[in-house]
């Protein structure tokens, strides 16, 4: 059956009980839920705090590609890309609500396998997917709100980076990049590389905890690593009227990213994009608490410095500075 | 300039710059505000109570049409249908987010009047613009989510008729369907008409204080119409798994369109949808409190009976049943 021959209630319907049939309703987000899917708006008890937002959508043939990507992969990585911003604040996710625009030629079956891989991510991370909306368009574009809260008086941002901070990043850079590209060029690796670089570009793992942590340590500035490292540390940059150099030694590149992108892992490194790691700026102390910390890799780079003009320089292991003109990626702009 | 041309980062600062110029920075949501439009995610302080949270997206030649609707009546009206969801909770909105899809030829300057109409409306409600997201698309698709409070212990809900309760509805129904058609066949009526059908359609007033006065009167059954009265008035007994009978005479007719419509006024009223009025369900002598209260009309037009089916029986003067097959619009259905 195809979504038009269900109709727009039947398939809320029946996405209604996907979420229903998989929920755990243990977690503190349904528990504290009023009303769901199904009527005007959704409710939830709220404690007094700090409330936290973001928004993100993923367009078909922009931010996706139906010949590389499954429908459950699809609702993982819909889900994820902002759970990552809400790990980028140092919070805690707690309540998705998605909204669909689909064709109506769609089969309902690859509708449902979307909510499937949206509901594991979500239980993953005690989210509860609380509302929604459906429309019909000649493509598929799946918009995703979610709402999260937050344990401390004040949310990790890109503004507060200051000059001396050391810069920081969360795992391994390149690999979503890389995987893309394996995927569309349909490029040949060994099994467990090709596994790593797929699952890095199709179903991301936010840093949710690591988020946390850092806010924990008493890291202010944070942004997470969806445009590419260079843009985005480049906007923690201007945010902060800082500048900051990296060091393109210090690097930590992935076996699976060297071994099989010789002449270019470190473009992909640099500027991949969709990494969904965290870059963050502290002080060297608290880094290496951190370190101690997290169970994931956790690199220093380099360090922020006093240039207002928001600039990052690469350098190379003799502190000369490498030319660098790609600053990743921009929805609007044709890629280099 | 177009969309592709500034890029997408330059879109994000020249929005942000409108909601910000064109702000009340007096307003409590604003007051409140932590982080707003430029990081991750939104940030703002919250009491303890209940939150609400809706969605709802408009599509370019589904739901829009560019030919008929200008820009800044698109912004208006794609918050008013999320502010509308928010009021048939009986809630109060707060903040909002906004996701767009958008063709990279489009010249900006439209973007800025889509915002302006956005900022127009969410101003006079003291809600707070605080994020969203840019993606690039072949149409433009429009995603608000509205988070909003409630002042009260539980929310209207559509599952809350019960059997003897008397239904109502503020406002006139059909205005909104009959200025598509007045648009769409380019209708030649007298100006005042024109104007008040062209407002109900492209500009339509979400009921917000409406909603919070149906709760503050103990009003416990409630939606907006959006959908059209026959096919939400379905979607309050359904959910209630109760039945309705509504009389066709009771409805409240505006002149503009009995006089403009002769021959299907009545279609329109019974299954226009897109009205945005509240359809709510109470005791007679509430409703009449209620008027008291509210400055637009406010009528009785039949009453929740036992029949746990779900459906909605439409008779004249008579009592006699008059058969009704169309009920309402769905995304994926043709259009009678």
């Amino acid at each position: 059956m195809n979504v038009s021959e269900l109709g727009e209630f039947g398939l809320i319907e029946l996405l209604a009980e996907i979420v229903d049939s998989t929920k755990n309703p243990k977690d503190v987000s349904w528990q504290r839920l009023l009303i769901g899917i199904g009527d005007d708006a959704a409710a939830w008890q709220v404690d007094s705090g700090i409330q936290l937002a973001t928004t993100d959508s993923l367009v078909q043939d922009t931010h996706f590609d139906l010949n590389i990507i499954t429908w459950e992969e699809l609702g993982w990585k819909a889900i994820a890309v902002n759970l990552s911003d809400i790990a980028a604040m140092g919070g805690t996710p707690k309540y998705a609500l998605i909204s669909l625009a689909l064709p109506g030629e769609l089969e309902t079956d690859n509708v449902s396998s979307l909510y499937r891989g949206m509901a594991q991510i979500a239980n993953r991370f005690g989210v509860a997917i609380v509302g929604g909306n459906i429309a019909s368009a000649n493509k598929t574009i799946i918009n995703v709100t979610v709402l999260g809260s937050l344990e401390s008086a004040s949310p990790l941002t890109r503004s507060a980076a200051v000059p001396g901070d050391r810069i920081a990043v969360t795992g391994y850079l390149g690999l979503s990049a890389a995987g893309l590209r394996m995927l569309k060029q349909h490029l040949k690796f060994d099994a467990e590389s090709a596994k790593l670089l797929r699952r890095a570009h199709l179903m991301p793992m936010p840093r949710v905890d690591e988020g946390r942590i850092l806010l924990h340590h008493g890291v202010k500035a944070a942004i997470d690593i969806s445009d590419g490292l260079i843009s985005d540390l480049t906007h923690i940059c201007q945010a902060s009227k800082v500048s900051a150099r990296i060091s393109q030694k210090a690097l930590l590149i992935h076996q699976a990213l060297e071994n099989n992108f010789k002449s270019d892992y470190l473009q992909l490194a640099l500027s991949g994009g969709e990494d969904y790691e965290l870059l963050f700026t502290a002080n060297s102390q608290t880094i290496n608490r951190i370190k101690k910390a997290m169970s994931c890799p956790v690199t220093i780079i380099g360090e922020i410095t006093r240039e207002k003009s928001g600039h990052v320089t690469l350098v190379d292991a003799d502190g000369l500075s490498i030319p660098w003109q790609k600053t990743g990626w921009e929805h609007f702009k044709s890629q280099a």
